[in-house]
């Protein structure tokens, strides 16, 4: 028997209020732009890795299924690392890490985050390890820029950070989940994975949209005004500033040569549908990252009727209704 | 009897390969930057302007219906002052216009570069004025800065202009219709109005879109390359610029803040229609005005496959095809 170091955690997705496009530095995952997200109650993954002295490589199970472990071998590495230094046996071993999502995968609904995420703190926990949560943060952030986020619960900022090894670009928890409950409407428009990986895409941006420089220039503002927007409650400054902002990010995608169009038919009638909602005194929201799904912001009293207006919409297929969630933790 | 002077004239409403948005000056109404568009032989506006020496003010009959005739008023003020100076009775009587669409008023369609290309023509007849075409440009240009363009068949471009009078500020034609003859579908996705003037939308960018600089420095770039394509007739060239420059001016009206949103399901629908068929061989662009139809250029010897798969696009009520029209002229 080599069962070997074990240890199993869950982490929740989240959705970014104010974007994250572009890297500042590739090899380090570093964003170009600082971001501020709400970590989802009802999307989330659980991952198991097991350090063992019988494997020649890494393997991952990704929701069963056999997968290509590059980026997490990348993340494992960086473990193994922090481990070795620690004298934990785990630093000279490869690991099964097995991943199930509770919600399509690779559809533009930050499996990655979640994922890497869970891996992150899974693996530390495997290793032995006891990091404070900006390691962890740093760590998911090698394998995802949105990961990073995923460590926190409730409202998270990422920082883009400045310093040339990147140990100043993680997240961090802006406010608790439980000082201003919201929820959220997932309104699924397309179950397959989207058409364009987000890393090529935000390079292909970087390289030919004209409005690219003033995408990273206009960042600072969103950021500052997003975190005065949390501080004081006040959901119409949050919601109309997540709508632009995620409005810009796609005006930044759609003016990329050639074009980044993640929308379908149902994405644009549900981003109507969401107006129509205010134009009724419905205060709600929608954001949309690089795929095709609408999210949709509302105070908790609103959840029903954004769900019934969603799920009214052509193209919509399944709404799923989230409240704010937890940082990641160990499963056990 | 008071019948007065009279004409009538023809002109052919324009799409934009490379568009303006923007606004250099607004009581002259010139243009921030240049454009460059296809006139459109299947969509046209016919006007007849009869000057009266009974009026008290001008009237303006639109598809049978009074309007308003503020713009109206203020290009036959223009008209009446050459009137005046060459002794002609108009330059002091007032005029009735009645003014006839073949296609949907005010629904991105450009009605009101036809319009008062047809304007222009039709008083300046009516007074008895024969001037260069680059007078009746910038006369037409006081009503609509597309209907500059619409003076001109085939291909034409507008030039933004440096003069603080405005008299830099007018179209000329690129090239003929019969030197390179192609096709256009005009998907129609609603026949209503469309929500949001396009002048004001063009004051609330340069207000609030951070890519409005970046949108006015990537003009003359795209000018350039567009009217390259044009002389070498290279349609793929002409077709990822067009379809390029207007996703960039989607991007801009998206980054507005409130955001300018002219698509409706079925205009992104059309979008991907269009895509989908460059995927299967048949060279097709789609351009998109601020409004929700979809423009779509191709050859002619491809305008049936494009008009049915156009046609077959859930939400579209109707397909116009048009080959490249002539500049604006009189009836009679």
């Amino acid at each position: 028997m080599n069962g070997g170091a074990t240890a199993a955690a869950r982490a929740h997705s989240n959705i970014a209020l104010v974007k994250y496009w572009g890297k500042r530095d590739a090899t380090l995952n570093t964003p170009a732009v600082g971001s501020i997200s709400v970590t989802l109650d009802a999307l989330y993954t659980d991952t198991r890795v097991t350090f063992r002295s019988d494997l020649t490589d890494d393997e991952l199970w990704l929701d069963g299924c056999r997968s290509d472990a590059t980026r997490v071998r990348r993340v494992l590495d960086l473990v193994r690392g922090y481990a070795a230094s620690a004298g934990h046996p785990a630093g000279g071993q490869h690991a099964v890490v097995s991943s199930t999502n509770n919600f399509p995968t690779g559809a533009g609904l930050a499996s990655s985050a979640s994922g890497f995420a869970a891996l992150v703190v899974a693996a530390t926990g495997a290793a032995g390890l006891a990091l404070p949560a900006r390691e962890l943060s740093i760590l998911a952030r090698h394998g995802s820029g949105s990961a990073a986020r995923s460590i926190f619960g409730g409202f998270a900022e990422m920082h883009a950070g400045t310093a040339s090894d990147g140990s100043d670009s993680y997240a961090e928890e802006l406010q608790g989940r439980s000082a201003w409950p919201l929820a959220v409407a997932v309104a699924i428009t397309e179950r397959g994975e989207k058409s364009i990986n987000s890393t090529i895409g935000m390079v292909e941006s970087a390289a030919t949209s004209p409005f690219y420089p003033a995408w990273l220039d206009s960042a600072d503002g969103d950021l500052a005004e997003m975190r005065a927007a949390i501080a004081a409650r006040d959901f119409t400054r949050l919601g109309e500033l997540t709508e632009y902002n995620c409005l810009k990010l796609h005006a930044l995608m759609l003016s990329t040569r050639p074009a980044l169009i993640y929308w379908n038919a149902a994405t644009v009638a549900a981003m109507h549908a969401v107006r129509e909602l205010r134009s009724g005194g419905v205060p709600a929201y929608f954001t949309i990252d690089a795929g095709p799904q609408v999210k949709v912001l509302c105070l908790p009293g609103d959840a029903e009727v954004v769900r019934q207006a969603l799920a009214a919409v052509p193209g919509v297929h399944e709404v799923r209704m989230s409240t704010l969630g937890p940082g990641a933790y160990r499963l056990e």
